[in-house]
Formats: structure tokens, C-alpha cells, sequence
């Protein structure tokens, strides 16, 4: 039997057609879908798991890295914690129905701005099949229907993904349309998913600047962009000294190829003699790379021979490695000068004992989250009580920070009259 | 002395090194500001009117129509109105600051979301003049620098208003460059506009479709789009036909070049026969032309040989005009359905007595607007309490319906801790 594969056009309309009927089924049965999907994770794990050693071994046989065959990698840890994130997702407040504001006009209409679905949202992703899963759940949740694109390098197991969770979720009640993969192939695909104007609602796109550009150039459809994160800790004068090498380090060491990890640090010059020299000789010894402005190398004792110079491009840069910039300011004004400046509006944190200070940093500071005494390590979905993210806004429009299922919502009005018309 | 024009690049960073200062200025000076601003367009009346003179002169001279004239003209009542608009946006809630969402994290860790301004708002627009001082209130109100882009029809008008409000904001301590106005000269110009990244927040245009469509191809930062609007009546079974009538009348005749103004009406049939001949000789007598189905047609009595047949195109056209397109339908779903398919999302509106309907109707229509019993004529920010509109949106991400200060806002989450580290 010859069988044809639907075009992207096809596939998208479909997936309008279902959204339209997702946005009347109650949370019960969306909730109880994904029960069924993280079930289904769990019960067809060999067929899972060996479609994703046929990409495993497409992978080693192309080449790939350790990081990215280490991303690409599922096993029954994995998951299991996939279906545990989305039974997380399940049990979250339902986002859809709720009445966000309500007025009574003076001639009598009822006013209500009611939360609704977005819609039909596409995800573009790279490597990472897990992903597959949590942006279903989340888009599941939240009402709305979903268009995978994966990358060829995870094809098999993004196919086998996509397969499991849609079967489980129509024998839910959900439409079938509801989740749906396209091909991972070319660019030209990339551009008809991007120009699917009025049925596609939003792009998520999780990948590198590549696919942002592609996007910029093409897309005709709203798109939600994450800049890179290029991040600041600012140390005030009278901060506590142990919570700022603490946060610090935290924000550097722990994980330094995320996007939330600090990039530069600006240290008051009321308290920079005290700090840093203890400050950057544990930095060096966690294998931190520094490059500093004047200032710094000359409160760096015997470390200053050591230091590379700070050009003007060390500030705008994310490093996304165990490198940090560092400079002395001389206020917190002058802080946030520099992280509007070159930060990209993704996480930025000031330590700090005064109450003025934190005040004027945290509504100075133009960014998604702004931490006052704490690492910037924080910004994260499922940290957020999200139980997972479907990506990370730096935009301002829409959404700002973590995008969980609420944030994958928009709203209607709804009037209701007793025969009003207007004079 | 030779003084050189600031390129709209150059604009543009002086809107958003304003944007930062405005973003911490509180609500009682951006009021005191908006009392300043109505009060000097009382007080400097003549300046303006000598301005929109020169401008009624030109349009006269260029041949510009009655309709587009009159839409330019400026007199002392209307100017009256503009300032008693400003001070009734002055009046509203502040929408800056307000804490939508807060919880506390198991490691002790403080998140609040708070509202904040979106940044740089540019506002693209024809003819009228007046949204230069509308456009302006709703920005500063909401803590937002603004660029204007007017067309050239208008552009002396558009000078003085824009140098009047700016420096009566100016006088009460908002930063110069929070209201800039851009030459309404050539599509190359509105390029630059819409490339500025990082710079601009979000693009509104306010004008026809050749401007939407310069929009989609080139503008890489953020843009709100309004749609036409396609709108529906539907009449249902057992619905009041007295309210179906005035409804019907009121939203096709009161002003039928608004975008809220009602293009198809659907009549279930059920309630038909006996609806139709009367409303169909009420909408000739108003003077509505007739473009119907089959079924409408059987229905026409006397009527039924001067009524035009409905194409496919009808369903699809927003007439802004004396003109209505009728469908006879078997049910509330077949309504919908017809809805989602030609509308444009816009305003909506159901005539019926029964409860399920009207959830059906309010449920599965996709729209911003969505009526029981009441006249889509209504959707209009100035009505819905928010003093006048920047806009009307039509997409569903970020906000939807009218645009008023609220809506330009953006969040950042604020997180305080006590040197919470990630493990």
C-alpha cells in the first residue's frame, strides 16, 4: 500500500483542527492524558530505548562529541524521570478557564478576561529527545497543540517519542493532531513552519543562534527568542563576604556551559581590597580563567602577574566555560549601567546588606530575573515550581523568564449582555 | 548655526537610555507629567491649530478626500477631548509595580513576579492626528518611552504635538526622549524602525495593510498586529428576536467602517423563518445591500429576488461598508465552526436564551471578543475602562483585544534570598 507523508502545511492545519477541540476539553481529561503518556513512557521502554541506540550508533559512527552522544543517551533512568516529570506537570493548577479580571460596565455588561489556550505552538529543538516529552507535556497541559521539529541526529527517538505519547493521549480523549513531529531535514522545512500564518500561534525555538537567525530572517509567525546569557554578580559595598564568594563561585563553577551562569563580576571598590584577593584565589583554584580591568589586578596581589587584561569585548561575552571577566565599580548605579549594557537580560544578581542598594539594582536592572543574595543558578522552570520549562524568554513580550504551561496561555474576553447595543 | 537631524537610530537610543530612568520613576510623577501634558495642549492651543492648519492646507492643495480630511482636522473641541483624555488615563490605576504572582521556595528563596514597563514602544500611524497624544499618555502611564512615526499628511500637526507633550512631560522630571517623533517620510526609514534590536520592545502599526505587510517582511523586533475584522452574529434558536434585530442593526449600521462592525450574520434554522423576513426588510430599510445563501434566499419572501447570491469570497470579506453576507446554519457547532474558519478573530457575538449555547459559542470561538447578547460594537478600549487604546490585537501572544497601559507592560521576577546557593 503506497502511503504519503503529509507536507508541513498538512500537519500544521491538523494541528489547528485539534487545538480548536483541545480548547474546550476540560483539565481532567487533559490531566488524565498525561498520566497516560508518562505510563506509556514507562510500559513501551524497549521499543524507546532501541530506537535511540539506532541513533546511538548513527551518532558514534558521524562522529559526534562525548557531550552531545552524552545528551542524546537514553536509558530507563532517563526515563523514568521523563514520566515523572510529566505526572509532575499532571498534578500542576490547571492554567486554562481561569478569570484573570472581571468588571461590570456601567450599562451592564459583564466583563470577564478568561485564560485560553494559545493555540497551536511549534517547538524547534536540537540533540536532546527528552525534550520531546516535556514540551508535549507542557503544551498538553496548557491546552494547546504542538508541532515537534527535532534534529536529524535524534530522528529515530524523537520519532518513537512522539509516536508513544500521541497514541496514549488520543486513547485519553485527546484529538489526534495533538502532538505531531515533522521531519528534521532541511532549512526550507524550517521556512514553511515559520510562514504557517493563523494556524501556527508560536515558534519556541531551543537551539543555537543559527536557528534564531534562520528564524529572524524567515519567520512570519510570532517567535519566542532566548538571548544568550550573559550574566553579572555584583558585590555592593557591605555585603556579606562569605555569602558573596559562596554565590559567586555557585554562579561560575557549578555548571558554567548553562545559560544562567555568571559571566562578570563587578565588585563595589568599598569592598573590593578585602574581597578580592581572596575572592579570585579561589576562583583560580576551581580552574576559573580571569580577565580583569585595572582596578581589580591592582588589589589582586600575588596574583596580578597572573591576570589577562579585560578588553571591551570580555563584557559582552558569554563565555559558557570556566572563564569571568571582573571589574571594580563605584556605586550600584554604576552596576547597573554596565549589566544593561552588556547584559542579555537573562539573570543578574547583586549581594548585598543594604536595603537601598537591592531596591535600586533589582528595579534598575532591565533583565528576566534580578536575585538579590543568591546565585543566578536559580532561574529554571522546574525550579520555579513550573515542573518544567518549554524554554527561557529574554524577549519582554508575552512571557519573561521561565516558560511553563501558564506562560504557554493567552486570554479572551468574554461579554455577556442582556440585548446591549452601543448609542 | 548648523544643526544635524538625529537618525532614527540615534532616536531610538535616546528613547531607550529614557526607558531605563522612566522604568524607575514612580506613579505620581508620570501622572503629575500627564496632568502637565493636557494641560499644556489647552494652553497651547493656537500653536497647534496654526500647525494643523498648514497641514489642512497641504491636503486641500494635494486633493485629499472629505473623510480623510476631516480625520486630520484638528479644532479647539477636539483638542478639548485629547486633553480630557490624557487626564482620564492620568486617573486610571498605576499598571507598574503591582505584584502579579509570589512564592516562597523550599530553600527559603523570595519570588515575586512584578510588572514592569515593556521599554521603547514605536507606534507607526496614519492620518489622525490625535493618536499622538493618545499614544503618548498610554505609554508614559505605563512607564514606556515612545517613538512616533506619523504619516507626512499630518506632519506639522504631528510636530507640535509630539514637541508640546515632550516638553510638558519634560517640565515635570520625565527624562528627555521618552516621547521622540521619527519623519513620516519613506518605507527605508520604517526599515530602520523595525530592525532596531534590543533597542525598540515592541512595534504597534496603525494603518492598512501595505504597512502590515512592509512589517511582516522586514521587522525583526517584536510587532503587535490587529487583523481586519471579519465579525459574526450568529442568532440561535429560541434566541429573543427583538435583541436579535436591534444586535444585528446596531452592529452593522451604527458605523460600518469600524473594524468591530459585524460582516456575516448566521441565523440558525430553527428560528429563520420567522427572524429573517422582518430583520432582512429592517437592514434594507437601513440600507444595507444583501449577500445570501440557499437557504436565506428561500426564506426572503418578497425580498428573496433583489438579494445577491454569497460567494465563498463574502464569507472571507470585511466590507467596512453597508454590506452583510447571511448564512442559514443547523447549529450552535455549525456556527462555530464557520466562525473559526472565515473570521478574523476579532469581535464575535452569540443572540440566544439558552445557557449551553452560549458556553459552546464563548468556548469554542477563537477570538479576542466574544458576545452573548450583546452587539460586537462594544470592543474598544475607551469602553472596557482603559481610557483610550494604543491598539486592538488581534494575536494571541501577549495580549489580545484592546491595547491599553496595562497591556504595555511586561514582568520581572524579583527573587530574594539570604546566599542560596544551587547544589
Amino acid at each position: 500500500m503506497a502511503t504519503t507523508t503529509p507536507t508541513i502545511a498538512q500537519v500544521c492545519l491538523a494541528a489547528r483542527e485539534a487545538s480548536l477541540v483541545l480548547a474546550t476539553i476540560d483539565g481532567r481529561t487533559r490531566n488524565a492524558a498525561l498520566e497516560a503518556m508518562a505510563g506509556a513512557l514507562e510500559a513501551r521502554s524497549a521499543e524507546i530505548l532501541e530506537a535511540n541506540a539506532r541513533d546511538m550508533d548513527a551518532g558514534v559512527e558521524a562522529g559526534l562529541g562525548a557531550s552531545l552522544l552524552d545528551r542524546l543517551k537514553l536509558d530507563e533512568e532517563r526515563l523514568a524521570g521523563m514520566a515523572a516529570d510529566v505526572r509532575t506537570i499532571a498534578s500542576l493548577p490547571d492554567p486554562v478557564g481561569e478569570t484573570i479580571e472581571r468588571q461590570r460596565l456601567e450599562n451592564g455588561l459583564d466583563v470577564r478576561r478568561v485564560r485560553v489556550p494559545l493555540g497551536v505552538v511549534a517547538v524547534v529543538y536540537e540533540a536532546r529527545p527528552n525534550v520531546t516529552i516535556d514540551c508535549s507535556a507542557l503544551c498538553l497541559k496548557s491546552g494547546n497543540a504542538i508541532v515537534l521539529r527535532g534534529s536529524s541526529t535524534a530522528a529515530n527517538s524523537n520519532a518513537v517519542l512522539a509516536h508513544v505519547a500521541s497514541e496514549a493521549v488520543s486513547s485519553a480523549g485527546i484529538p489526534a493532531g495533538a502532538i505531531s513531529l515533522v521531519g528534521g531535514g532541511d532549512r526550507d522545512e524550517l521556512r514553511q513552519l515559520a510562514t504557517q500564518d493563523g494556524v501556527i500561534d508560536l515558534i519556541i525555538p531551543r537551539g543555537g543562534e543559527g536557528l534564531k537567525a534562520a528564524l529572524k530572517e524567515h519567520a512570519t509567525v510570532p517567535v519566542m527568542y532566548a538571548a544568550a546569557g550573559n550574566c553579572h554578580v555584583f558585590v555592593d559595598a557591605g555585603a556579606d563576604l562569605d555569602d558573596a564568594v559562596a554565590i559567586v563561585l555557585n554562579a561560575k563553577v557549578q555548571r558554567p556551559s548553562v545559560c544562567n551562569a555568571v559571566e562578570t563580576l563587578l565588585v563595589h571598590s568599598g569592598v573590593a581590597a578585602e574581597l578580592l584577593p581572596r575572592l579570585l584565589g579561589e576562583l583560580r583554584e576551581s580552574g576559573v580563567e580571569l580577565r580583569v580591568d585595572g582596578r581589580t589586578r591592582a588589589l589582586a596581589g600575588d596574583l596580578a602577574d597572573t591576570l589577562a587584561e579585560a578588553t571591551q569585548e570580555d563584557w559582552a561575552t558569554e563565555y559558557h566555560a570556566l572563564i569571568l571577566a571582573v571589574r571594580v565599580v563605584d556605586s550600584v548605579d554604576e552596576a547597573v549601567e554596565h549589566v544593561n549594557r552588556y547584559g542579555s537580560g537573562h539573570s543578574e544578581a547583586i549581594v548585598t546588606g543594604s536595603e537601598a542598594s537591592a531596591q535600586a539594582f533589582t528595579g534598575g536592572v532591565d533583565a528576566a530575573c534580578v536575585y538579590v543574595n543568591a546565585s543566578t543558578r536559580f532561574t529554571d522552570g522546574a525550579v520555579f515550581g513550573m515542573g518544567a520549562e518549554i524554554g527561557n524568554s529574554t524577549q519582554k513580550l508575552h512571557a519573561r523568564g521561565p516558560i511553563g504551561a501558564r506562560e504557554l496561555t493567552s486570554y479572551k474576553f468574554v461579554i455577556e449582555g442582556s440585548g446591549q447595543v452601543r448609542e
